[in-house]
């Protein structure tokens, strides 16, 4: 397997207006949709391959009737998936496949000297242990864990940059982490005692024929569900650890709601030291992230009376972050809203892609 | 088997305060779980059985978590479908079966003297030619097809008084044929080119674990679907054409839009001389609508500038019937709403039921 | 003005099937609409009044279609509310008007001798100055704050018993009140750090023509709003402090999500002494829970497995209370569903109408 | 005023890459947002000047945060319209405002030499007077309708080319006329008998503070409304009729049903000559279709068994066009399915823009 090293050599040495070939492997679910629709549109990509036993056979204007528009979309059938062929077919693959499933597709692709964005849980953890844990099974590559490169730009450009294997960040630990990274970091809020409340639409339980999914199930329903460990909770923690430089516990409430797409996360954060002057202190925290993603294309900072809306971000990927400090609690809050298929998933396995080849990290998603 | 004079002898003598004791086979699904909520709460009648193979041994309660507040709901379990035990547990059985297997259900079932109302199509036509035309199988028990009653008690109240098997009509049928009929038989519009244009809530296609029904799928959808030739067209016509005396063909498109209840239909009816005087004709309309449903508890008219709208109708057992005459195109434009689970289906087999025992026909459904 | 006093000794002597005559000003908004369903209904209860200035002259069938299928509907005309009519009409006046204007009404009405049910806030807190504080005017009629009862039946029954005047609890503190209560009583959790993170579906805003509640705006949306100082705070702030004996400052978040009806509201709760056993402490809050309600017809404790849900809810009296302690991070979390219009507002003051006249207190509520 | 011509000359001479200055006047409602995402990205356009009395003063960020994240929207500010300083600042003016008002800004603007195109209903009729019987008012420039060109690129590309005033067409035309045009063109069907039915959704209503158009009365409704008479009769009957060469007058019903965007129309067509063969009939259709827009890029032929369906076509410029032909009543139905804001409203108004300045039709839409 060639080295990230070589691997970001390449990229650094890509000629403009060339073309990667990429596939899509698990094309079917509604990440893997995603990617369709932003690998057909990439201005830098040839999507080569889609691979979907379900549709095997199929054109993906045909499984895919909205995409029917794009000449390539007619071409352009499902496969059945086969590591050999991806490997011949294309340079970048992306991963659309459940947790355990991923990380049988990744050994043998990253042997063929692919490169390989993972959308699933499989490469997010640096613990095979902690996988264990949450996952409930043993992990099934653990020796590409400490290879592996935690897929959340505005968190980790530079090891993303020619990385070999990236794992695009979860949907619901992209909406905490971002708006509560910086802040750890800049010593602003305690590590104790974080607490996230998030809502999710339903696309998030994937494109799974459950009766819970049906839309008589889920219209007019507001509901918690796994709590109180849900599993994205390991990748959550391991990172604001990391962080901290201590270990992390937080807490976190995940709600269905009825719309298709988006989630709105309401982060309850105490000032590391009580704050006396609720907006003097809420100008640090306005500082602090100005500093951190002032020239981020895709993090939109709230400031003054605006609060975050899932109606402003779905289609995008851009996470919207707003935050309120209340002198009768002394807390802070912070919230955020984003796609979750695109920012929390496909849109930013493109964005890792787009800095995995060297291209600009916008290209094909503005 | 006992006949239906016998049986309607016995309702008729039924004493007041008398409970009748009813079970619902199949009671897992959203008609089913209708009957649930109205048999529970019934004045006359006592549930002492469901059955759901799924949910055989959870009480009501554990299942629909929204009944269980009634205090039998608590106790009540799901058991396995029986029909010997069922006959000795209930007097009248209600069948929430799916087409084909609710006729096996009914045979033994009338045969141990119970009576039952069916909400499936197995009993809704005459012919099972047209039966195996439509719903591609041999009918399973052509005999009853004679014996049974067509479940539509403000067209035929007096054959479902006291019936032994009363076959609740179709949701799609009842939005259609409540508010054709009487026009038909006065002889107000022809029977040829009608034109039934449906929009149905995603309840319709019942409680299935199916991708096609997934909150995704179906928020922000709206799509016609079973073109040209849908199985209710059977039991729709077969109707018209008993009261038109000549076979009736007409043009039905449902659609499905993303409500969870409900059922609009649009008519487009050609009267049966043109009118010179489109208010006159409009009038002969409301005289006519009057003299068939003036008191009809669960019909309701809109005279004047109303028309129909299925959230006034959702969770009750009334349909809206509105009406327009358009001097333009000499067309009567026939409009209704109703709620495709309960008129079109379980309030709709309570009615009848009540009828069957001679119970007020109103008795559980305001 | 008649005492309490007498008033509940008239309650007790209330001969069964007596009807009382209600009236409701403000009729012509979510709450007021339900008060209609709710009161057409009730076997205790003659509607004889309702008024609404944007109304006046019109049928309740006429602006409310869906209730014209009961009798009265099409006979009881919408009238320009005047308190001395009213108080000839009416025994009991239910309010439903905007905070302010409550007061103006109740004033009179009491002095007319009317018992007085205000879905209102103009009467829920006992200090002039806090009502002045969260809603930015200075009390209409402070001298009636000191007679009002709170109208939440579970926890103040035996004050609502024969009261003049009920403020009926808001929806939000509905929500929030009710779990937190007996875990504060039993002396199981801490007042200080109390976060409530709820969801509120559009109903809430109020029948209000206003861009922020279209459809277009609200579907597909997620947000936070009315941080972090709504005015709902005073109202739950003073319950709780009078309960705890010290002054109670919790965290609020309510957040706008696309359903009709219902508010979900997540509770971060934490023990008053660090349990070691996470499912002992459950133990614990299961028996408090328990005793505190578990005679309550409206109160349904999920056990186990079950979380609330809001589908479960909607159109009923009741509320779902669901728990969960986390070993991880030592807090208790409490959920709770409620409809906001039925036990948030209208069903709520029913309820405590059945309590001041003397009726069963599920009377027109199941 | 300068001729047609002269402006078609000038765009024939348009160097690539030039850009054009546009303005939006009345950009506060939803087809006006629409045009500014739309022109913001277009690729030959640069968006000058936006107009709106309630957001003058303001960035297009702080009125459509969704468009926050391109540079241009946090400098542009609304103004008010004033038509002097319009035509200094844009070439090209698009009137995104109520019919009445528009041809107020249509003739001081084409006056000054810009080229409007106008998306209400102001300038899509020939006759004054059948504009007058279905808009309740007179015109106010009848003077410009002769010289006013359709804007529906797929039928009148030529005369669109250059022109000096363009009326998109509407919602509801653009989905019954592209469907209907080209078979009665062909002689396929009788332009007698047409029907065709609609479902819009709430977005048609536009941008308006009325409480019928409210979330809570719009989720779970479904209803028809404005009949038999819509406005846009008159505009659809006006199009057949000159392709037919005779008076032409069909049936619309609109109804409105709880999606954000989206208009899917069902026509029922008559064939000019009775078949006998079902099937060929149809490949007539569709050859007949495969010719009108075999090429078009943004009309989408589903051939096959596939059917129309909004969630495909929300958010893009496509139209999706299906049909089939019954055998039992030897109808023609053919559906289509749109985006009612898009190639509805805006998405149209920007290809007749591409055809009047010469820049690529699909220039800025896909």
């Amino acid at each position: 397997m060639s080295s990230i090293n070589s691997a970001a050599a390449t990229a650094a040495h890509r000629p403009a207006g060339d073309m990667v070939r990429v596939a899509i492997v698990g094309a079917s679910g509604y990440s893997g949709e995603e990617l369709v629709r932003l690998l057909l549109a990439h201005p830098h990509a040839s999507l080569t391959a889609v691979t979907s036993r379900q549709y095997a056979g199929q054109t993906v204007a045909q499984v895919f009737p909205k995409f029917a528009s794009h000449p390539s979309a007619r071409t352009l059938r499902f496969s059945e998936p086969n590591t050999g062929l991806l490997a011949r077919e294309a340079q970048v693959v992306f991963l659309a496949l459940p947790h355990g499933v991923a990380a049988e597709f990744a050994v043998p692709l990253l042997h063929h000297g692919c490169q390989v964005i993972d959308l699933s849980a499989d490469f997010r953890l640096r613990s095979a242990a902690v996988y264990q844990e949450f996952y409930t099974h043993e992990h099934p590559a653990p020796a590409l864990l400490a290879q592996a490169v935690y897929g959340m730009p505005e968190l980790h450009r530079a090891a993303i940059r020619g990385a070999q294997l990236v794992a695009a960040a979860g949907c619901y630990p992209t909406s905490i982490l971002l708006p509560v990274v910086p802040l750890l970091r800049a010593g602003l809020v305690q590590p104790a005692g974080i607490i996230a409340d998030s809502l999710s639409g339903v696309s998030g339980a994937g494109r799974k024929a459950e009766v819970d999914y049906l839309f008589v199930e889920c219209d007019g329903s507001l509901r918690p569900y796994g709590l109180p460990k849900h599993r994205h909770l390991s990748e959550i923690e391991e990172q604001l650890s990391l962080v901290a430089g201590q270990p992390v516990v937080i807490q976190f409430t995940p709600h269905l709601v009825p719309v298709n797409r988006g989630i709105l996360t309401t982060l309850y954060l105490t000032p590391a030291r009580p704050f006396t002057d609720a907006a003097k202190f809420g100008e640090e925290v306005a500082a602090c992230y100005r500093a951190a993603y002032g020239n981020e294309p895709f993090v939109r900072l709230l400031e003054g009376r605006a609060l975050p809306d899932t109606k402003n971000v779905v289609g995008t990927n851009v996470i919207e972050i707003g935050w309120r400090t209340d002198p009768r609690t002394g807390r802070l809050l912070v919230m955020s809203a984003e796609d979750n298929i695109v920012k929390g998933a496909s849109g930013q396995a493109v964005q890792c892609f787009n800095l995995v080849c060297g291209f600009p990290e916008t290209a094909g998603l503005f």
